[in-house]
């Protein structure tokens, strides 16, 4: 991959500068100059826990050139470059206390200076390295942007960009952006949610599809569909003054195949098959199989998803580098709470253990939610942190999306209750918790932007959605919504995700059903956002349920009791799949009821005697704060 | 617990004494005296591994006396009495190098010679301790003794026990026995089977349903309906010499009810739940459970089965010695391969921990397979020595049975064949083998006496049938095959456990179909018959099957590929779901092939050219010794 400069090229180089004139260092104050098509990262930080810094650097013949920095602490450690002479990767060395500043990268070819350009190492926020990742206390709130409100109409259509607005097209770009979550703030809060994670916001700029987000064409820039870099920060800094987080959703495996990478690759070996399309076997499985065959394990990890997302080799340790670089730039630039990684396991491993170790390193107590969509748990809780583990890889993940519980949700709740099926599958789930190294710490959902809305997965039925949302809004862990599932957002009779991602109502102008005033909602759906508003706001104030330990007792006769607490408090959560009202005998639980005498039904607002019996409405969702 | 004898007790002992006269020793030379009721083990071995030996002594107010033994190398180390005065248990200490000989254990009430027992310590068979367990050389066949052959009319009924035979009974006793077995020796050696796993053949003197063996009401002696010790011991070493091992069903977890503790029991904790019957929840997982409430814990362990099974406190240590002095005691006097443990993970841990370490420690190379019904691989491996563990518990459990293959085997030959469901359900039961300390010694078992025979379960579809048993005769483990699937035994239209366990064709006199002879077979149970003879018999020579690793390929549109190999053969195994005939690129399995260019199709007898495809028959299963 690194190949020494040939005289030949430096020669071809040196005339075509002669000749352009574009030599000379006037462009230092811009961003880029003429000569330099890209370079990466743009900004950087001193008092960065990581010593070092690669700058990518990209244009005609730039990786024949010869970089020159003079600033105190900064020094020019090696210097990196492929079989592409239009990639030079500087390795820059930063010593401790070096001051922010600016200073200039010299090109030169041979002793001749060809462009400069004037980087800036900037201050750390005060406690940037010290902040503290969304947790059990938070409800993540997980929005489409382009789905949930337009709040900047003016940025609907780009004309540089390749995909306009449409909003006739399902799977078209629709208009929300990062000024529509902005101005609906109050909403938000107003809800209880704490914690934003939006599908990703980088710049997409695919011909179609490209709403959706998971075709980054440039690393470094928020899609102007969205907003801008500048708005994301700010989004970023006044949701942190109403107490809610931002999570940013990342993409290490693959990219968009307009990606100005894929015009001229940075080495041959940047993307995955040679740079062509090979569809990825999705066996996981694979990545842990004592029995796998060599092709199966690289036909899941080097596979593509479609022709238009180029798989990324991060082998190559340039490309692991900017990764890593890229994501810590985002969370100190955007003053980020933590993120969400897109199809964690189809990454390299040996990556995914270097990319999760310098970043949690920069930010020790922040999280980082991989998703590992496999329903086994001993699959999911490989890639959690402090998990045994049935090999010696190290990972520094703290989080992992709970897909198991995700998908026996569904089952204990739409399954008939025998004496292996129904809510036993929610116990069952969590007894195999002892796989993980942080069960506490995991991201539980009834749905997400991937999958049918659960108001459908449970055909509609509110009595089981109510349970549902309970459950998920109550167990041990961090509990993810959907936007829209609030009011029973559907997409019935498809599975289409341009469906499944439909607009949030009241998020464009004319918008005859408003979620926001909630004008035009109905009677359910109105009961609903009430439901959700009430356990949400309850939910900040019960330590039992954001700090507390969880115990259950194993589902009998259609109904499912389990206890959140700490010292100070313990709630109880009782399930009800019977179809009738009935009455709990109290004296099973007496281990967890302690001396309680009462208990305050939280969705009901009523107190509730806890002699012998509690009185359970059929098909029902019950949380009684203990006193 | 332990208890001071009380002069009152003395007294009245010696009283009683003085009265009967049966303080003589003349008793000395008999098994037990009057005055002992039971005395156990009866004998024991010099030269054993554990330097000790417990003996229970049971007798009315035996308990208040104090034993003597005058023999070199054997002392008293201790004795333990119980809140029963009618036991008392005897700790000796043996000497390294004792000889083997007879002593008397007197028995004294103060100075006082109560009565005296003739105990043997026996020598060991060469070899004894470094005989090598079943292991993945083997196929196991498991017999309903009561079911399978009466060899001895003689003994179907014994009037001074509570059960007689009726065969009219589906739940009733047949007559079968161990001379059964003995006598046809010849047929199991001949189908190719080298390790026999009988149901329990313990007395069962239980007035109904005694005939599955599981209700022990007398750990030392074998059922006079299915023989005697010596005839089992005689069965074993007849085995030997064909090269069949015989492996022991072992019943820790619970007795039935008419075990003569029952009527006295040794001490008052001696049976779980006060000896009252209160139901196991069966929720194994709580034992694993961070979330687990106590209860359900001990809901698991300590509740009975049913109410005729006593369920043993395994946490009294003269019990917990009791059970692992008698599976020694077994080991060594029937010369046993293995054992197979029932229930395993309804006793107690810490005992599970200490009587897989105690026996193991006698019989280093031995086998033991512990029944844990969880298809939860993450469970089932946890009892597994070896495997990776969420909590320092210590195992010495060779061998797990694997549940989760029997169960996806049959949803894997059912289910449809799509990207989530079909033979994939295969392939990911291996997948998870990384949570086992040893994969390749499981059993796997396509069936077996708690449940529907395999036959019943595929619907009696013949082409899914030879599917499965291929598969279970060739994939990693040690097989275990159903007495009478030979011969496609099946249980139409019921699960009733005394119809799956039907009696053997051939067993009963008169029997108008002979699976033994083969008279009156069907042409379909005539192919299966041979087909099993074939497969059974190749396996022996085949060091791939036998000692090899897997490897295997993610199934593809409805064919499952998998290799066996050592260095020396590789054995390629194809599983095609399809309705049709097809031709099977090779391509992708170039990995495995290597330079093979032709292979021997071991079921059909034929030679096959590997050369770019091979032709598949519809719905089948291809077994290619490489070349």
């Amino acid at each position: 991959m690194i190949k020494r400069l040939s005289f030949a090229l430096f020669y071809t180089l040196m005339v075509f500068e002669f000749l352009t004139g574009q030599s000379d260092a006037h462009a230092a104050e811009t961003k880029k100059t003429d000569l330099i098509e890209h370079l990466e990262p743009a900004f950087w930080w001193v008092g960065m826990h990581h010593p070092e810094l690669q700058i990518l650097v990209h244009g005609d013949n730039l990786g024949l050139t010869r970089p020159q920095i003079q600033y105190p602490g900064i020094s020019v450690k090696s210097v990196e470059r492929t079989d592409n002479p239009n990639y030079l990767f500087i390795n820059l060395s930063i010593a401790k206390n070096t001051e922010a500043g600016r200073f200039d990268i010299q090109f030169f070819a041979e002793n001749r200076l060809l462009t400069s350009f004037q980087y800036q190492l900037k201050s750390r926020k005060a406690n940037s390295a010290k902040r503290e990742g969304f947790g059990s206390k938070d409800v993540i709130y997980l929005i489409t942007p382009d789905r949930f409100a337009n709040g900047d109409p003016n940025n609907d259509s780009i004309t540089t960009l390749k995909e306009q607005q449409n909003r006739n097209k399902v799977g078209g770009r629709h208009g929300g952006d990062l000024q529509g979550i902005l101005a609906n703030l109050d909403y938000i809060e107003d809800m209880g949610f704490t914690q934003i994670w939006t599908m990703p916001i980088m710049l997409n700029d695919m011909p179609n599809y490209s709403y959706h987000g998971y075709s980054t064409t440039d690393y470094y820039q928020v899609d102007p569909r969205f907003g801008s870099n500048a708005l994301y920060a700010e989004l970023s800094q006044r949701a942190a003054k109403r107490g809610i987080g931002i999570i940013q959703d990342v993409i290490l495996n693959h990219i968009g195949s307009e990606h100005w990478w894929m015009n001229d690759k940075p080495s041959q070996d940047w993307i995955n098959n040679d740079g062509k399309f090979s569809p990825t076997s999705h066996r996981r499985e694979a990545l842990h199989d004592p029995h796998a065959v060599e092709s199966d394990v690289t036909g899941f990890n080097d596979g593509w998803f479609v022709p238009t997302m180029p798989d990324l080799n991060q082998k190559n340790p340039l490309l692991a580098n900017y990764l890593i670089q890229n994501s810590i730039w985002w969370i100190e630039y955007a003053n980020l709470s933590g993120l969400r990684v897109d199809t964690y396991s189809y990454s390299d491993m040996a990556f995914l253990s270097d990319w999760t170790k310098r970043v949690m390193l920069e930010y020790p107590n922040l999280n980082i939610v991989g998703e590992e969509w496999s329903v086994n748990p001993a699959i999911v809780s490989f890639w959690q942190q402090g998990s045994e583990r049935h090999s010696d890889y190290q990972s520094w993940l703290p989080s992992v999306m709970d897909f198991p519980t995700q998908a026996n949700l569904i089952k204990a709740l739409t399954g008939l209750e025998t004496w292996s099926t129904g809510l036993l599958k929610l116990y069952e789930t969590l007894t195999n918790d002892f796989l993980y190294g942080d069960p506490y710490n995991l991201v539980v959902f009834a749905d997400n932007h991937d999958m049918s809305r659960i108001y459908s997965q449970l055909n509609e039925n509110e009595a089981l959605f109510k349970m549902a949302m309970t459950y998920i809004l109550t167990t041990r862990g961090i509990p993810q919504v959907f936007y829209g599932t609030e009011v029973l957002m559907a997409n019935r009779g498809t599975d289409d995700h341009g469906v499944i991602r439909s607009d949030f109502p009241g998020g464009w102008q004319g918008d005859k059903v408003n979620a926001f005033t909630r004008v035009g909602l109905t009677k359910s759906q109105l009961e609903i956002q009430t439901l959700f508003k009430t356990l949400l706001n309850w939910r900040k104030t019960s330590s039992a349920i954001t700090e507390g330990k969880l115990k259950h007792y194993a589902p009998q006769n259609g109904v499912y009791v389990y206890f959140r607490y700490t010292q100070k408090q313990t709630v109880m959560v009782i399930l009800n799949k019977n179809d009738k009202s009935m009455e709990l005998s109290l004296g099973r639980f007496s281990e967890m009821l302690g001396n309680a005498k009462q208990g305050t039904d939280i969705l009901r607002k009523t107190e509730v005697a806890l002699t012998d019996k509690v009185k359970l409405e059929s098909m029902s969702a019950t949380i009684l704060e203990l006193r």
